[in-house]
């Protein structure tokens, strides 16, 4: 098999995804990026995930071209090649209509920073880009879905190597990570967010965000050149 | 065994139900109809999925005779037929009392369309017919149901081979298709749909109803001629 | 092993509480009633559901005296006691912590019907009595609660027979029937109608009860004279 | 293999935190005290629960020194050394980001007493510590969140012994025992309480405390003198 190695590893993502319960049906599909070949695999569209195999996963290059596999690749893989081509570090991209995420997305609003469980990720609102315009609709839609993306960090100087993850307004998430595996854990911690901030303002909807120094101290003990979090 | 293949086909859908979560004990029931015998196949009344084959299933006619089968039919059995008589296309008929979409069928709401997972399946808010009048409650009951499915089609100007759901008012939603496995697909997705509308409006009161541009634009992408979501 | 039929019947239910998400723990307890010999099989206190036993069940007479058995019976035994003594006809009894019916039982609110599905089951609200008098608590705590129990469907003129469940104010839910696995049955279905009353509540503050003439159509067509739902 | 006691036990209560619902990936950590060797048993800091072993448990003394074991200990071990110090009666000690109790404490409010499912555990408000001081959070964070929680322990005049859970403000939930075992059942208790005070006041904003009276028996039934309750 070509490509097996990210064949494989994309295939094992995708099959987390209904086990994490982040989709219903063939809503979602992860990739995992080659980045010496300059391609990825990702999941073929609407095949139901008991039917996927590693062989079926499709190969596709930074312009979204098929370069190996029969099958049609996920009707996303626009999107996942222009986020692959201006993001260079990333290796793995995930999109889900997960519930809460998706909620979020559909109310076309930010997800306040809430508590530690949000800033052992990332220190800002979980972003959610707008609708994009009626002409970038027009075009073509996905690949105008990953410079909505790419367009919504420069605008507001996000680093899309501290947050990995937004909402599309209107429509569902996306995150990423250096490969496939962390841009699905990425997917669940969002999804665990988003329910837990909805809770936050159904209980209290005066809830203050997270203070700056709580912020700082939860990102760092994960992240910062001191992190103690974990075995390395 | 008679009516073999959608006796089958009927069985396979009704188990769906309680796998999919879309049931509490028999609160639903999913036919199959065979067009060219005028037929359709239908859960027998208040029997156990666990205790469930596909010999128990009842053949009925589209005037809601039973044709082949020893059990009472399910007592939706006549909204049923009403709905494969005047709806020529339909191949499948699924009625749950689903959590989400029946308290939205409760609240007598029609679930707006908030976001592109709705748009991946039709382009109109989810409708939902008021409760019937008193008159028709006390005559037949069920076929007045399909009749007030009908109605509110026609009323409301929708065509049934594009929403293939409805909320009828106080009571829970049907769902149709070509087959069974199509309306218990629609079933599925429609308890979705109903849980982000419902979140989506607990977090934004004020979400906007999906821009024009961007419900064509996925619709388009999985129903139009130009469609390129899946494998053909 | 003596009383053996209910003592199995009583274990069977109390397993399926578990198995339908109504206790975390051993937050309920269900009772199985033998009429002619007086008695009723009940969960001893406090002991694991992967623990139980048949052998383990409880015997207790209608005044509370335990009959037959080494372990102690559930706490809330005397309550059942009370239930059987009073209304002859019922041969199950069944108490969960189950989580929207408490709920509503610590909003003290009834719980309005709003649709078919709790009209399938009775035409009534679901009964709320509020918290009994400082009195009756410092008195014998469960057997005041089975006469608060008593005492609010006498001054609500409802009857134990059409009515099968109950909400206690502040405490939790009750429901009973012709033996346990009804009760268990209701159980089910009241925590899915609490679950749908208060999305309903949630989607539409303004949402109006079922009609009258539903109310009694749905009912009529399970229990009436006329009834053609299932088999008999 | 050293301390294998509570290495076991600190095992066997981590295991039950995923298989409870408590936690997502590793947001979560149990730990077990050996008191005579004045020593506990922690997870390992960012090791998967289906990688976990009773040997891969770290023991580490009151002071937060790894006594043994060649994994760094949980990132949160500092605050379960300072509370074990401190407080003299306590066996096991269970942080978790569960859903329900998470929100609560991001919100930063007191879960009110409701209910009897509440009271059979304590008859306070489950306490929640205001996010502490920038000067603390910028010093030794876990150490810190031990003094907060005993400091509003001690401000509030709650005894630990009875009330055995907190929120930790824009952080989550704590729970103590006698031991591990009984300290994973009070947070899966806690769960379940902060999930119905939740719908509670969704149900009825205005929905009273329980009163004093059912406090006191609920309470005493369980844990009094008197108490009757469970086998002994």
């Amino acid at each position: 098999m070509q490509f097996e190695e990210i064949r494989q590893k994309a295939y094992a993502a995708n099959m987390q995804l209904p086990q994490l319960g982040l989709v219903l049906f063939t809503f979602g599909n992860a990739s995992e990026a080659d980045r010496k070949e300059g391609v990825f695999a990702i999941k073929p569209s609407g095949v139901a995930y008991e039917d996927l195999t590693p062989e079926k996963m499709v190969v596709v290059d930074f312009d979204g071209r098929t370069v190996s596999g029969t099958l049609n690749p996920s009707s996303d893989t626009q999107t996942h090649a222009v986020l692959y081509k201006h993001w260079k570090e990333i290796g793995g991209i995930v999109h889900t209509h997960s519930t809460y995420a998706t909620s979020w997305a559909q109310a076309q609003k930010e997800i306040p920073i809430f508590g530690t469980t949000h800033a052992d990720y990332n220190i800002a609102n979980i972003p959610c880009a707008l609708p994009m315009d009626d002409e970038m609709i027009k075009g073509n839609y996905e690949i105008q879905t990953g410079f909505q993306i790419i367009d919504h960090f420069k605008e507001h100087q996000l680093d899309h190597n501290e947050v990995e993850m937004i909402l599309v307004g209107n429509h569902a998430p996306f995150t990423w990570g250096k490969n496939a595996h962390k841009a699905i854990h990425n997917s669940a911690v969002l999804e665990q967010v988003a329910k837990m901030a909805y809770l936050t303002l159904q209980i209290n909807p005066q809830a203050p965000r997270l203070k700056q120094a709580l912020m700082d101290k939860h990102y760092q003990r994960k992240h910062g050149p001191d992190s103690y979090y974990g075995q390395s």
